[in-house]
């Protein structure tokens, strides 16, 4: 059918007229409709047969607009285009972390895709102070399938150039590009602040020659180093989760683009929630040191262990392209030199985007809630200090760091773990 | 009209059929038709009315396989699309430095244009120990131009990404990144190389792990870092000079690459011609001295000033896109700083890209009249391994070089001038 905005009145009957639905519904006269609502760019419903619950689906339509802002800001549909396909390439290396598409249609702007009834989004369990005994083992996984099979370390390069035409995505770019990589670092009249801070807090991102090249230099990979098929906001609401298994979703931001990026999302996310749950885990009356110590876990653990996943698909598929190259006695040793190299390269972008990703949270227009549903300003404010104090030592000092331990260590001369 | 290869007797009827040729030849019966026939990849005609030889063009037609091997090495006749595109990109802010377009035709894969009747291929003539005083000045312009105006420090974020899009080269990128990363560095059937030399040097490049290493980097930048709008193919037999003019012709290998692919291709076939021209020089009973010396100025001017001039346009557009980030008292300085870094990362890729240039034209399959024509073996077998030299320590120490003068004085212990 042709493009029609869908409504809670008119989602019921659209499933009908699918007939890939009908395997799912046993019947389509009460099903029971929610719009979801949270979502910034699209609208999500959640369906269900009223008498068998377990008969449930997910659906999410783009608009030609922003849905947060309304139709004043213009965002065409192909953005469901970029997700669909991502979600279709994610779940080919990762069937057990993406969720599984029902059907989905370009030209209505629609994916409608499984139900994830028994997980919630990360972000508000981690400011609960639940623990994910899982989330580094699964996100490991997902960062090294995901950026491996589509890098050019797997694809052979007539495959990778023809994805990479097919993955551009303009608009969410350029979102990105102002919203993490711009605004937040000037005087620029979109961003917001907590008004605890100083022009001194300001102009320490503002003002700092070392910090702003720094970020226009992750601006400048974002921008033109297509390395693999990204996730593109692999922030901690973009994962839901319970304690046996974790979804990515939303991928619309979806593009090829420095691995670093994805990676540097999640991690960056994750130091917020490092130095947020301090006062989290006080306010509730717990001493932080236990929670605090799996959050850092978790940073470690998904950065040495995306490393050696990565490592052991990249050994395995080491000749697939090039069987010469390094078909010598000490070819496997020069190998492992390579392999060392790209991901020490990697592992320095990583922390570059996870600076740029966590500063732009205290001075943009996007917001966490892990820092601004802290209720007392100064101590929020406090709290977004070392935030921006980390993000300056990670954008800056991102190439002379050996370990992700080292990183962590670092965290902790600003924030100590008790 | 649909595609048909033109030929030697069907050209000129071609040519009177295409209203665009009429206000260039006054007559189309007497028209001489020269295949120019020194093509790799296209026919090329040369077209003239024998009344009045300033009546003239030059027709590229590019067939479905590579010309020089014949119809079993199918190549889509796409390549033509992205000549016809770069050429005009690059005549748009270079007028001066590239053919005048008259007619292009996607469909019949041809493009015609200027007659460079004045002008003559610079590898030539470069071996013949001419010398071209303002060729570092227009190449440096050229290089500056095109290189700035297709990047993001000018274009928009979206019609960068457009153009990134309509410039995927799949199959010529392909050719670039076996012939010139690949195949030389291995042991590859269809390497090619003189008789005396060695095991030993070939495993100078062949098992060396750092020099792999290094030219894998600067392999996977090619296939990854769009950064620019690049010719493809910039070594001196894409350039047609004489004393006044020079002009960059066949950018067919043109793709959204890394800047310093271009400059290092021009630059890394001068230190061919400069170790090379130890001996053209002494064999026509020269003193090498001035004519290296010319070569090596003309290295070091052509960096230099496409530095400065980058730089200037750089400065000029700082604040188009982005117009707040630098808008702080210190902010010129702190763009400064930006630039600076930035420039020194093209000097760094300039000089890798350089290298492999200069080192696969050693082993690859195609080889360099500078070297390949020098009739003892022996003597062309030294000359080699000053390239083969030069070529690992630019390729391994790319980043260590703080001047373009550091280079050339790296060059001269190889060779010295005299």
């Amino acid at each position: 059918m042709s493009y029609e905005i869908l409504t809670t009145e008119t989602v019921a009957d659209y499933l009908k007229s699918l007939q890939a639905m009908h395997p799912v519904f046993s019947r389509f006269d009460n099903l029971e409709v929610i719009e979801v609502g949270d979502g910034n760019l699209n609208y999500v419903y959640l369906i269900s047969n009223r008498d068998d619950p377990d008969e449930t689906v997910a659906l999410k339509q783009a608009v030609p607009y922003l849905r947060v802002v309304g139709e004043s800001w213009a965002l065409t549909r192909e953005r469901m285009r970029f997700e669909i396909q991502a979600l279709e390439k994610q779940r080919a290396v990762c069937p057990d972390l993406v969720p599984e598409i029902y059907y989905s249609s370009v030209e209505m702007s629609v994916v409608i895709m499984q139900n994830l009834t028994k997980h919630k989004i990360l972000r508000g369990q981690i400011i609960e102070g639940n623990v994910f005994p899982k989330l580094a083992e699964h996100m490991s996984t997902f960062l090294a399938n995901t950026l491996f099979y589509n890098s050019d370390w797997y694809l052979n390069s007539g495959e990778k150039k023809e994805a990479v035409a097919q993955s551009i995505n303009p608009e969410l770019c350029k979102l990105t590009e102002d919203f993490v990589f711009t605004f937040p670092y000037e005087k620029n009249e979109t961003n917001t602040y907590n008004e605890e801070l100083t022009e001194d807090d300001l102009n320490f991102l503002h003002q700092d020659g070392e910090l702003k090249v720094a970020v226009a230099e992750m601006k400048y990979k974002f921008m033109n180093n297509a390395e693999a098929l990204l996730h593109g906001d692999l922030h901690i609401g973009s994962i839901m989760t319970n304690e046996e298994e974790t979804y990515i979703i939303d991928p619309e931001f979806t593009f090829y683009g420095p691995m670093g990026f994805d990676i540097g999302a999640l991690i960056g996310n994750l130091f917020i929630s490092y130095f947020s749950q301090e006062h989290w885990q006080k306010l509730r009356g717990n001493d932080p040191l236990e929670y605090r110590t799996w959050i850092l876990g978790t940073i470690t653990s998904t950065w040495n262990q995306f490393e050696s996943k990565f490592d052991a698909l990249w050994k395995e598929h080491q000749h697939d392209n090039d069987p010469l190259y390094f078909d010598y006695p000490a070819g496997e040793e020069h190998a492992k030199l390579q392999r060392d190299k790209f991901l020490k390269h990697v592992f320095g972008d990583t922390l570059g985007f996870a600076a740029c990703k966590m500063m732009r949270r205290i001075f943009g227009l996007a917001k966490v809630a892990d820092i601004a549903d802290i209720k007392d300003l100064k101590e929020r404010a406090r709290i977004e200090r070392m935030t921006l104090q980390l993000g300056k030592i990670l954008a800056t000092q991102r190439d002379q760091f050996r370990s992700i331990e080292e990183v962590v260590e670092r965290a902790k001369t600003l924030s100590p773990l008790l």
